[in-house]
Order: C-alpha cells, then structure tokens, then sequence
C-alpha cells in the first residue's frame, strides 16, 4: 500500500484540492481536524454560491452577494493553505499538479474542477449566446440584459426596437428556466417605470428546449406546472425545438427563425478538461468514470468529484448539482481517512434531498421524492433554503437585504453596466 | 433675446444634460417643475457616488453599494429622459449634441462630463499605474491590490513576494491620501489571518507626492495631522518627491527607485475633451473658462459646470469637488429659469461647506473653515455626512451593513476578484 511510505517517512500526508467550488470547499472543511496539510488551489480568488448565479445575472444580487474568498472560508482551518492559480494538468505517474504558478506534490489529490458549458460543436455560437458558469459570465450577461433595454430606449426603427427587446434562453433546465423566469419579472416590476420611448412590459421571452418538456429531470407534472408558469409571465416556452444556428442578431431552430439581441445558453455542459489529463475514462461530455469509491481504478490516491464525474449510486446517475459535489467532497476525505488508517473504502451513496426551481416572483417548484410542492409555498421554501446554505453570514445578511428590498419595491438592487456596453454589443455595430 | 423663438413655435424648451454625475444629476433633479422637455445623455447607465469610490477600490463597499441606474434617479421625474449614449462633440452653430446614437438638439445645454485622470504628458504610464475615476477603475484597482496578496502567497523568490507586497500611491491629494491610508489597515485587519505564507502586515505603502505637503488645499495643520495619521498606519510619505518614471514592476522619482508590482495614480486630472469641441477657452488641463453665471461667453445657451470649468468665486478658484458640482448644476438651472422669464442671470458663488478626509479606521480630518476637526470624531462625522448624501435609499441602507459590517470584525465584504487576473498582471509574466 502506498500509504506507508509516508508514515515511515514521518511528515504529514498531502492532500491537494483543484476548485474551491461546493465539492472542493466540502472537501477541505471535512479535513479540519486531520492530520494533514490540506492545499486548495482555483483559478480564483472566490468560492461562488453557483445557485443564485441566476439572480446576479438578472440584477437582483451583487457580486460580491454570492462569493467569497475562498482563504476566508477557511481562515481558521489551520491545516489549510489556499492559493490562486489556475492547474493547468495533473501528472499521476510523478503525482504532480502542474499549474501556471509551478508544481505541487501530492499524496491524496482530490479533483473537483467542476463545468463549463457546452456547445453541441458548435463554438462559435459562444460569442453570441454567452453561457452562464462563473461570476464574470452572469456580470456579462446582466450587462447583455441591461444594454438590451438601454438599446431598446434609443432606437428609431421599430424593427430594430423589437429585436432589443427579444430575449431567447436556450435549455429548458434549472438554469435556463429561473433565467425566462426572472427576465419578465425584471421587466415588468423593475423597469417598467424607468423608461420613457418604450414600454418594457412588452419584452419578450422565448424558452427553448430541444427535448420534449421542460425540466427534465423532475417529474412529469412539475415540468407541466413549470411550463404553464412561465407561460403565465408570457414566456414563449417551446419544447422540441433544437436549435440549428445562432448567428449575430438571428436563433434558429428549423423553420422557426427568431429576430433577437440577446441570447443565453442554459443548454448544455462539458466536464473540465482537466479530467482528460487523469488518463481515466471519460463519458460523452468529459466526465471521468470513477469508482463506487470516487477514486480512479488505476490510481486509487485520485479522487473526483462534482459535476465532472459521471457515476451511479443506488441505480442511477448521480446528477451535477451542488448537493451532490457538497456530499461527495466529505465522502472522498471519508475514504482518504480510511485508506490512512488501512481500513476499507466505502462506496459513495447520493441522498437526494430534493430539487428545487424558481420560476419568477412567488412560483417554484420543488419535488421531495415522497412529496411534490408548488407555488408560493414552494417559493418560500428555496428562500429559506438557500439563504441557509449561502456560505458565510456576511452574505446571507447581504442577500436578505437585497431580496427584502426586491420583494416589496418590485425593484432590483444591482442594475449595473460596468464596461459601457458588452463586447458583444460593441462588435455588433457598423 | 433668443428664448423668444421657443414660444412662437409653441413648444417646450428642450434642455439636453451631458453627464449623470453630481453635477448632471442635480441640475435634472432641480428642473422637476419646469415646463421643459430634460434629456440627459451619458456614456453609463449609472450614477457613480465619487466620493467613496475608493472604498470600492479597497474591496470595502460593492460597485452597486454606490452606483445607481440614473434612469432610476430620475423615474418619477415625467419631464426628463435618460439616455445611454456616448457624446462624441458638440456643435454650438447648429445647436445639436452629437453622439454614437444619433445628434440631440438642444435649446439649453448643460455639460457636466468631468473628468479623467491626467499623466502629465506620460499617457504610457497609465498601463502601469491605474486611476481612479470610474466604477471600472475602481474595481480593476481592487483587482490589482487583492491580486498582490494572492501573488505574493504565490511568489517563492523574497524579492518578488516583496515587490507583491510594495504599493505605491502617486498624489497626495484626497483620493491618494484615502488610497494610501485604506491599503495597511485592510492589510492588517481583514487578510492578516487568510494567508499563511506571508505576513500581510508587511505590505509596504509609499505616497509620493511632487509638492510639499499632502492635501495641498486643506489648512496646513491639517496636512501635518494627515501625514501624522499616515505614518502611525505605517505610510512612507514622502513630499517633494515628484515621479520621473513608472515602468512595470519599477516607480523612479530621481534617485528614489520603488520596486513594486501596484501602483495607483492619484495625481492629475484633464477635463472631459469634450470642453474642446465648445470652442472656447480652455485652461492648461483642458478646463473651460466659464462666465460668472456658468455659460459660454459667445455662447449664453451653454452652461458648462462641475470639475470641466475654471472659475473664481469670492476671488478664489472653486475647486474640483462633489459639493461644487452639486450647486453648479441647480445653479445652472435658475439661469436657465430666469432667461426664459427675461430675468437677469445670476452670477455663481460657491459656499464651501467644509473638507473632509479619512485615513484608514477612526482617523480623519475635516475643515469647516471657522473649525478644524481631527481623529474620531471627524470620522464619525464623515461616516455621516456620506450616508446622508448617498443616493437612493437602498444604497444607504446597503452601505451601512457594509460599514457596519468591517467596523465590528474588522474584515472587507467585497473581496472579489472578477477576471482571474487583471490585465497589467498578466502581461506582466513571461
């Protein structure tokens, strides 16, 4: 066993982290009181709360709202040492992590890298549909939605007018549903009274999925329910629909051709590349195929974890949520510590706890296996939940205030264009 | 008299206000009640609070704590349009503005563009010595300053951890002051505890100002009390000491060499170019020479006001400050007013309401001309006067949790850092 030569060579053992995201950050908080030198190492600075990344990119909640310094969450972890720098590949045979700042040994190395989107092969639409991933992609995004309007206001031509006030989401998920969501919402509540040349009610928002219902993951009903709240906003839902093109200014998807400024892909995903580096085998969209025990079977001292692992437990796929990366962090150390005191791994069980969407102002859906809830109970349900789980107490005091103030002024806190207008915009000019 | 066109047409006088800053934003405010047609253009959507736009350099407020859409400002104002456009020049014969979004004609013009930082004839050292002035600037400041630390944690080579951890502030007027007083106390109190390669005690903190004393134009005591207060936060201030050179990684100002990977300008200022396109007098940085009711003198129907114009008020110059542009903008207004109603003009007297400094927790000076305030409670009463001057209630309330926030466990709320990287950082590696 490998794991003797670091007792008999009399130094602690060395676990490396890659991504300060909910599998990373679970995972060095779970190794608090291990003795072990626990290195965690994310191309930023900042541990993100991915799911109210919606809420930044609709101008609800700031930045700084729903991320915090990763050395801060774990300031008082004195085993543990944060740096920034972006891995660049891992090299199991020397047991190196290779970044642009240098090298970094390990003994355990835990992988939790996380996503990007994806775009079918298609990647040149990236630069008119931007996705949605990290805080500087819902800050672009918020700033694509803020300009839209800002556009809308100054044209002349109605044409062109309509155009800035279309919106059209592609993926009919989570994400993709609490964005078609919140755009009307916004809309309608938030801006309404700020303009003067154009009435920002009419801004339409077309949804489109290529499958046959929104939602997929949940149960038949709640796409259902989903589907006919965001209908009642006015959004344009279209199921079946695969987009075929998106070009500057036009989406299309067969015969239906959209005429619109602002497009956002909520459609599809690919694992980090870094998976590819591991010499693992990988599923479809990168995903590294590991063991029951979220170890590689050619190096059991790597483990990943997160939404770049594909894996099944109790029978089915384990989806790429943020409690599923919260609870395989703290599984991947439990087995780390097991494997130091020589005795048995255990193999990873999901516990699903439930999954939850908004959609607008006092809708949501949420679905507990053993119950299904929808409405506004449903809605205050994710507010609690969420402002449970958001990591810090500066924060979730933060975003209290700021979802107070949303509810009862109907208006939103953080309707800021930083860089005058997106680069899309600009490059979209004669 | 030209006013009286405008009422044998019949219609409303159209005033056009360049500028949502202090000056822009209070002379739409002060036009509420006027039967005029207000139109106000500005590159941003936004008004920015400049006066504690370091703080959202310093990582302590968020860019939306100080910032609000100036549509939103002015949303219960029926007669005032907000528009997003950048002016490109003004053309004073055929009494039109023009701008990337088309040409505005105007009857009576206020332009209130500002200004930006100036490098005394070195615009190459703006690459490696960024100023602050925009809500871009502030938070592409805060990057550079959060990325030091994370660099210097990075750096294996003492002498580079050092230059990581070396910062120089260029101007010892009040943003430089606030700049170089802010960077040790959150050096000391919100990271000392988050790092665990470096002591980020350490930091090093140079102001460099050319002339003899900092806040040139505050009493002399009180310059004396602001380098006092400095140096006991551990600030090398150095006074006559005028920057001959800023290159990457390198400040020279004569034999002193600073080694240092941040640098921040804080040292001159050019009015808006746009001042150029009026054709009339300009001083050496491009301020506007404006008659005492505030307009051109060959032309009456152009109001120029805020830190764009030079002029004397009780025999001294007015400076370029908040509260200045505050008054110039209603000012401008009652001129305005009075010429529609065949009225004499008045002239413009600024009432200077007192200077007001801080320097890192619980030290500031303040100058109310008859009294002089320092330490505490001129703090305390900066933190007032602030609060009550922020815009929108929303923010007030925002900036106060902040506040509240730093002040009782001593930490920064906004530690954000947005691009991995800020660009001078990574042109700056190999």
């Amino acid at each position: 066993m490998v794991m003797t030569t670091w007792v008999s060579e009399g130094r602690r053992p060395r676990v490396v982290i890659i991504g300060g995201g909910f599998g990373g950050l679970y995972a060095a908080r779970a190794l608090k009181r291990d003795k072990v030198d626990v290195l965690v190492l994310d191309r930023t600075n900042h541990h993100l709360f991915q799911p109210l990344l919606y809420q930044v990119a609709t101008a609800t909640l700031a930045p700084t709202d729903i991320t915090s310094p990763i050395r801060w969450l774990l300031r008082r972890q004195r085993n543990a040492t944060v740096l920034m720098t972006e891995v660049l590949r891992i090299d199991p045979a020397r047991r190196v992590v290779i970044a642009d700042a240098g090298e970094f040994p390990y003994d355990f190395l835990i992988v939790a890298a996380g996503a990007r989107h994806a775009y079918f092969g298609h990647p040149e639409w990236e630069a008119n549909a931007p996705g949605l991933k990290s805080i500087d992609d819902a800050i672009a995004i918020r700033q694509h939605i803020l300009t839209a309007f800002e556009r809308a206001e100054l044209a002349h031509d109605p044409v062109e007018r309509d155009a800035w006030l279309s919106f059209v989401v592609i993926g009919g998920g989570p994400t993709g549903v609490e964005m078609a969501g919140m755009i009307p919402t916004i809309a309608k509540d938030a801006l309404a009274r700020d303009f003067r040349r154009i009435s920002t009610e009419k801004a339409r928002v077309t949804l489109l999925e290529g499958g046959p219902r929104v939602l997929p993951s949940y149960p038949e009903d709640l796409s259902e329910r989903a589907r006919l709240d965001l209908t009642a906003l006015g959004v344009d839902v279209r199921t079946d629909t695969l987009v075929t093109s998106v070009a500057k200014g036009e989406v299309r998807a067969g015969e239906l051709v959209l005429h619109t400024r602002t497009v956002i892909w909520a459609a599809g995903n690919a694992a980090s590349p870094l998976g590819a580096s591991l010499g693992a085998e990988l599923d479809r969209v990168g995903r590294v195929r590991v063991e029951q025990d979220l170890s590689l079977a050619a190096h059991p001292e790597i483990f990943v974890i997160g939404d770049m692992v594909t894996i099944s437990s109790r029978g089915k796929p384990v989806p790429g949520v943020a409690p599923a990366a919260m609870q395989m962090g703290p599984h991947a150390v439990k087995n780390i510590r097991r494997t130091i005191q020589d005795r048995p791994r255990l193999p990873f069980v999901y516990r699903n706890k439930g999954d939850l969407a908004t959609i607008g102002r006092h809708r949501a859906i949420a679905d507990f296996g053993f119950l299904q809830v929808t409405g506004g109970a449903a809605w205050w349900f994710w507010l609690f939940l969420h402002i449970m789980y958001l990591a810090g107490f500066r924060n979730r005091l933060s975003v209290l205030l700021e979802w107070g103030y949303s509810y009862f002024t109907y208006d939103r806190g953080a309707r800021l264009i930083t860089a005058g207008r997106p680069a899309a915009v600009q490059a979209s000019e004669p």
